[in-house]
């Protein structure tokens, strides 16, 4: 009679191999599979589902405390999974998880997340997958986002997720006695207030420095950011697809003709 | 009796302001509106949403033939839209169109796609967006995707479109007389063949590149890549809310407690 397999988790992240948060995770998945982490070598906050198509990628082994802990690929979140599953990973894993993140990953913010491209990618390659976001950038404390992470990942191994689907969730930086519960939500419309500041170099000329803070612009807890700040964990289904279904109708109505 | 103002267009593209996409792009607009070009220096193809955080933009002036043809942002298709709203226009444009991309932005393609990117980009700032791409690699014609540009440009500028939500438009690399019609899309679900291949360097040690060719994984004439090598125009509506609202009801039932 065959045990029950442990299952197989692939982690990623996109803060880089280095971050706390991916430890963190690393550690909570390691309690309920075989984890095999492949992260990108150096931070790559705010790269989207960037790829590197115009360098080669190296994969390289990366210690932690003198201990193996995983592998680096020198290039973007989605270039980790793309790389850990065509050349690392034996088999396919069972789920992959990616984070834990440095900032919450809500609103306009979840087009801009390596974090969760990375999970999007794992969508598009047909295995389950979860993206983890602690809302701060500092002090932070990973203790209840990694038993959330092991929590809701048990759950999704057992449940499955739609074609396509990934979770994105975001954490308040609280210890759990503080956590005000678990929200399902929607991707916010909350937007970044400023975009840009220029400064001058030392021989007068102008650069640019993106630069911005994510305004609160929703009221109602259905809203990822709204819920998180209202110290909830905010949980969301994020789709790879990305049509207006809801439009087509309206665009068929224009009669475009060629 | 105020005339009716022309119409202000910011042309972006991924490709970088060499391209001669992005030529055909503005040369397209411009017998419709006032023209800014605001482009990457260098080309950024599969950079999908990403943003430079840890590196200063430069902006220079650029020229094509021996006259100004725009601005390059040293940066990606989203640097681009993000600095010349904050330091390059100076007004708020009427529209922002994308392109034209050499390769179609269709399927997971889209979710690559620095082109399409920069649109969603210009969505999320409140700004009516369209992305063009022609679907080839090679002997690219642009005569008839400039025209349709300008059409639809047109069109867009009456009509306008719904919050976060742009229009990604592939096109046949085809003559006017040879495309077969126009038709409204779904992003599809064709998906890349291969990942990433690996090679070794003179020294013997291993590198892997990323490459893939789009499988047609769709066979239906509703779904974008299906369409455009059927010869039609393939018009998607794409929205910056990722959301899987379908799925909303069934998470909840799933009784997180925190």
């Amino acid at each position: 009679m065959e045990k029950a397999r442990k299952p197989h988790i692939l982690v990623c992240n996109d803060d880089g191999i280095e971050g706390e948060g991916i430890h963190a995770l690393a550690a909570a998945m390691k309690k309920i599979g075989n984890v095999t982490v492949v992260a990108p070598a150096e931070p790559h906050s705010g790269m989207s589902h960037a790829m590197t198509l115009g360098l080669p990628l190296r994969i390289r082994k990366f210690s932690r405390n003198g201990r193996f802990f995983g592998y680096t690929v020198s290039g973007t979140p989605v270039d980790c999974i793309k790389v850990a599953l065509s050349h690392i990973l034996p088999t396919r894993p069972d789920l992959i998880v990616s984070g834990i993140n440095y900032g919450s990953n809500t609103a306009t913010n979840t087009l801009y997340s390596g974090t969760v491209a990375a999970a999007l990618e794992g969508a598009i390659q047909g295995i389950t997958s979860l993206a983890f976001s602690l809302a701060t950038y500092e002090h932070a404390d990973f203790t209840y986002a990694g038993k959330f992470a092991r929590k809701l990942a048990k759950k999704v191994l057992h449940e499955g997720l739609p074609p396509d689907t990934v979770l994105s969730v975001n954490i308040p930086n609280l210890p759990e006695a503080e956590i005000a519960g678990i929200v399902i939500t929607e991707q916010g419309s909350s937007r970044w207030e400023e975009d840009a500041i220029e400064r001058n170099d030392m021989y007068g000329n102008p650069y640019y420095w993106l630069n911005g803070t994510l305004q609160l612009l929703d009221n109602d807890m259905r809203k990822d950011e709204f819920a998180v700040r209202r110290n909830y964990v905010a949980v969301t289904p994020l789709s790879c697809d990305f049509t207006n279904h809801a439009y087509i109708g309206t665009l068929e109505q224009w009669n475009l003709q060629k």
